[in-house]
């Protein structure tokens, strides 16, 4: 998948693509026909595999089914006609999606493209961490201007600059690891009536109902099956868990930026960006693409949050069907974003010399603050004094560390 | 195009997809080059027509140029590279895309997807006019039950309740009036020196320039040439449209969702979706489709909006970019649910019996505060008073006769 | 009023402050009571003056009021309840509020309210696009470096540099001329049937009712009285009206912030902000602020076109409710941020020298694309050429000359 | 505090006002001087209680305090002037605020307020999920209709309802659990410089720097004392779980308005609201009120991630002062919304009756589900199935259980 107005949008590769989220819902489909045959209710003879179903459903074009999809309001109802089509008479075309409803489908295949999306951007972030506790320990001692509203402040320490770049990616990194998959197996209105009256003629119809489903979430590795139809959670925390990447890429992208302009010359991105027209440019182009994600993020986040208030009875009507896009879009494009911070910060280049003469340039005024505090304290004031930041370097490191070890596992 | 996550996305067919603006930008390069053959600057050996560089691209997938895009950060970069591939040792090549900048391509290129979306748009807008207008007049005497905070009010009719949806999209109808979609010719920065350098041999190369910019404009049937690299009103107020058409329409929908509950009745879309799982229900799915879009575009539009505001300079370090995608997104959007608007609108079933059976229902409570009032002026109540709403009526409806007189010539 | 969490706040003095609306509310009722006296349907002894009005509020605190608010949903209740019992045993205290709804008061109090702000914000942008055109006409020929996604691109002017601003606040100016003030005189549900009613002993009641309803927004000053009580084009318009403002002041800002950076130093405030701890700094304080206006400004703007959008029926639940506050913080702190741009602009340093010296420090590099267009048309390049901008320039100046002579008048 | 334009923002009381933020700052600066004094840095006589420099600050309206924030952007800069006046030619007042920055007062005063804010936002959470869980198990048997985009799906209990309810404000609870409020003591650039200069003359400054931090956090009671000037997480994550609480609440009152429609008429409020022109209506204002916090609040989550995403160097220009006013409005919001629900749920009326009236209405096709499924089975089926929910229904409880235990400790 591409995306030729969202440059980079090929590094998602076919993540959340339409290709994916099909095969996701036909995922959905085998291990629900897998969980009934497991708990008895459907005979051995029901079970088709995904890879089945997927040729089956290859002989349509995917535009057809999303065609198709409008008449219902979402794809689940073609695909299954379809997908009961290929099966013929059979017992499998027989039990496939029975006790399921839509929203069961589609919510679990937003769980599995999720989750893979997820698992991504987390070794991605694992990736930048381990880069940047190694671009803290080298600057430790390398000598910067702070600067404030724009403006130099006092004497600070590149490393430290780094370890606050760190330390957003590393609450980005922890917030992942909260993350749950859930899926869900509710049927209509998620009573699992239909599921337990399809197993009627079995002992304790409803227990084996909810057995069903803990099969289907098992055999797709994702935690639980309760219904969420209404309450989104699950949703809202995965936009939550990108916007906390994309806030922390941004901050990065936003030094990177300002830290490469010519006139400071700081920092500048490994290999720069050409123009169409200036033949000497070299554009710190993966910032601005970063920043770019950074920016868009945050409306789509609120549409999640949006949708999630809106949530009405059953099933919500309009705010449910805002989420598939928009979720699908804010993810792909953390993937993205994430993919290119790796780049941004792996390639990054540091010019300390030039670190070093704009402190010099900023002069006697960025050592006011330690003047004047030396003098009410009584104390001749350090010459040049880079501050007492260890502890927190330190602190960060230690969590950079353990993610590493985890990584390692 | 179409969009398995966004149910009804091929009503928008072609409009501003990947193809369609790899067109634009071709569109864009080709009236380029005969502005400056008009002007005198290049040789009519330059001269190439659209559809000439349309086959030269489409030897190279859009995938291609696509992934191609993120190493200079925007799509015109590869794709001047394979136009001047395709077009050998030529003058042509020679003259592509010289004095632009990528900006320029891009957005001239954001204007020409989006006009012909909005006209689109327009069309539906129209349509819905003369539907509701109707519907108006058809029903000026039906009588049902307003509803305020969820409750039974005063009487009403169904008329009324029509004209407040028509007051709506007449309003949308006339800030779509009002959209401009202006060419921008500026090179690098907003300057046009390129372009005076290209002309440095003839007289007043600096008028030239601009002449060069106008004709362009003119061939691509765009207003004005003048650049807005870093003014970005032309894409705010195509946003500002887009959500004036949506909230519209929400409201309508909203309306019939609610008015199409079992349990009142009044409405019922042409024809219902069906359930995968339940076969009997009658899913109003225009209206859960077209509150989907409306719920979701207001983010899409503040994003536009934040992008404006993160300006910068004679170029936006990622704010600029965050705006292709963002706005092709929230304009399709917009023509699909217009399109699917002007389904619900003409398709729409009244009944007229379940709006008198709910106002009987409702009983004497509805009439509270007509009696109060009576009894304050010393008056006999009116048995069951419809409301002064005639002119108000008169107003929408001949806003209604004055568009559709538009639309007519 | 003033804000402590948001400095500037008192810039806005007590527009839209919850004084301001008790008057604009009290404003309504009076004129309604005038209304319906002018048009014969109440007696001349029902005639009350807001200020007697404002008075009797006067005598229970506004903090009264607002908790007294939240059991009806809204303050029209209790204020009403409050002036009845001021008014006592009378013809006024009996025909105050008679025909309207909350709905009527609050939302015609909103157009109030909403109309003395943008009145002050066209003056500021006024006063702005007076100070721009100076200033673009005296630094027509000033040269500078333009600068592309950060980096350095080609020579250009200052003057052109402000053009740009001036374009922008130009369109926001445009877009306030186009804002419609309508109040809103429906009753319960925008029928108008209990105004009717209370005319019930004359003749054609109805259109009596509605010559009370012209009357009242006629004494108020405001534009039509038709009901719009879930058609929300008047809020959201105000709106996007602001968000042009803060669009364009955004853009200014963020250019002022990356110009008076000390290794740039091209642009300063007039008088920069004080430091807690650092006694060397002058800060771009105003920059700062009214950039915070810009990036918070398209949040506010998104929920009141979510609030739009999900109109419902005859009274929206919830989604009328927001738009008070929303639209109350937006528009104050579009006159607040309009107050410190005025200041901003009339301050502004601009350092020639420093604009001379970074485009020589820049060097060879940003006469590059000169260069190779002169190749290409085979002319000499240009030594330093700062573009053919003046007929972009003169439309902005000739747009400016035409607000000027508009604000003489 | 009370707002008119927000009905039911008294129930916030002194949350997060102008008062309460004072006051906040206030105590940071008191800690800090004692932190000074317990690491031996300043002398014992510069022991200055927070309740003296509250009496100090006193003397100075509020309001003329945040006036002079703006000309140095902040009101720290006034209050330390306003306290340093106040404390005359004393220790005191000469160790008052050394070492810190502005945005170290700023930030953990607003970690001061958010930690207030939450621990009653945490408490109408608790109380709720046993209101909620007592309301579960009393109709886990009550019969009702299910209805899945407005349209009836399958027979349902009101218990299962309840649960999903439930679901949600258990999920807010959990989330609110994982919340942390870091103070922030970094001084200029968080790089504690200025305080290991004040710590000049003692033995290893950098370590007492930071020990003078941890004291202070210990006093406020906020964990760590680590700067995160510009990684903005502690905000962002209040946000998130502001909308985590609004959205549960949304779900909850787009549910109530739902179901106490007259056509419905399955539950109503306790007490409903009154109207100003219609003496029959009975409102659902708790419920309107609180869809209304839940839509407003995505947009301002989103100001947060924006701020989040625009972190620049070691003090962002502009989006720092965003989040000052935005998470006040948000949080409080939440606070007013947590309260209100806590009434809503307690003063919920169900009315088991209509329920069993509507699915009996409801007819037939709401079976139709079940009876396909049973066809597919072979079996015959149930006469009205409710689902088997128990599982779910028992996992929620089991979750509330546990809250209740954790609320009573």
């Amino acid at each position: 998948m591409t995306d030729l107005l969202w440059p980079g949008d090929h590094r998602a590769g076919r993540i959340f693509s339409d290709g994916a989220f099909l095969d996701a819902m036909i995922a959905v489909e085998a291990a629900w026909s897998s969980g009934l045959i497991e708990v008895g209710v459907a005979p051995a003879s029901a079970r088709v595999s995904a890879e089945h179903l997927r040729g089956l459903a290859g002989k349509v074009p995917v535009e057809q089914l999303s065609v198709a999809a409008e008449s219902g309001g979402n794809p689940v109802i073609p695909l299954v006609r379809t997908l009961r089509d290929g099966l013929g008479d059979s017992a499998a075309a027989n039990w496939l999606h029975r006790g399921l409803t839509s929203q069961d489908v589609i919510d679990t295949a937003l769980m599995l493209c999720a989750a893979e999306a997820f698992a991504q951007i987390q070794a991605d972030l694992a990736e930048q961490i381990s880069v940047l506790a190694h671009l803290t320990v080298q600057h430790r001692a390398t000598p910067m201007v702070a600067r404030t509203l724009t403006q130099y402040a006092v004497p600070m320490t590149f490393g430290l600059k780094v370890t606050g770049w760190l330390r957003g990616i590393l609450d980005a990194h922890e917030q992942l690891e909260r993350l749950e998959f859930p899926a869900q197996i509710g049927g209509a209105a998620g009573t699992l009536a239909a599921v337990a009256e399809l197993a009627g003629s079995l002992d304790d119809p409803a227990t084996i109902a909810v057995q069903a489903g803990c099969a289907t979430a098992r055999e797709l590795g994702l935690s639980s099956a309760n219904p969420w139809h209404t309450v989104r959670t699950s949703i809202t925390r995965c936009g939550d868990a990108a916007l906390g990447c994309t806030d922390a890429w941004g901050h990065l992208a936003n030094d990177v930026l300002t830290l490469s302009r010519p006139e400071i010359g700081e920092l500048s991105e490994g290999a720069g960006g050409g123009s169409s027209t200036m033949p000497h440019k070299a554009n710190p182009v993966l910032s601005v693409l970063i920043r770019r994600a950074a920016l868009a993020a945050p409306s789509l986040g609120a549409s999640l949050h949006v949708s999630a208030a809106d949530a009405l009875e059953e099933r919500s009507s309009g705010a449910w069907h805002v989420e598939w896009e928009t979720l699908r879009t804010l993810v792909r494009r953390t993937v993205v974003a994430g993919s290119q911070a790796s780049a941004l910060v792996t390639g990054l280049q540091v010019h300390g010399d030039r670190m070093r003469a704009n402190i010099d340039a900023a002069g006697d005024a960025v050592r006011s603050e330690q003047r004047t505090m030396a003098a009410i304290a009584g104390n001749a004031p350090a010459a040049e004094y880079l501050g007492a930041t260890d502890e927190f370097i330190e602190a960060e490191l230690s969590r950079a560390a353990a993610v590493s070890r985890g990584a390692d596992r």
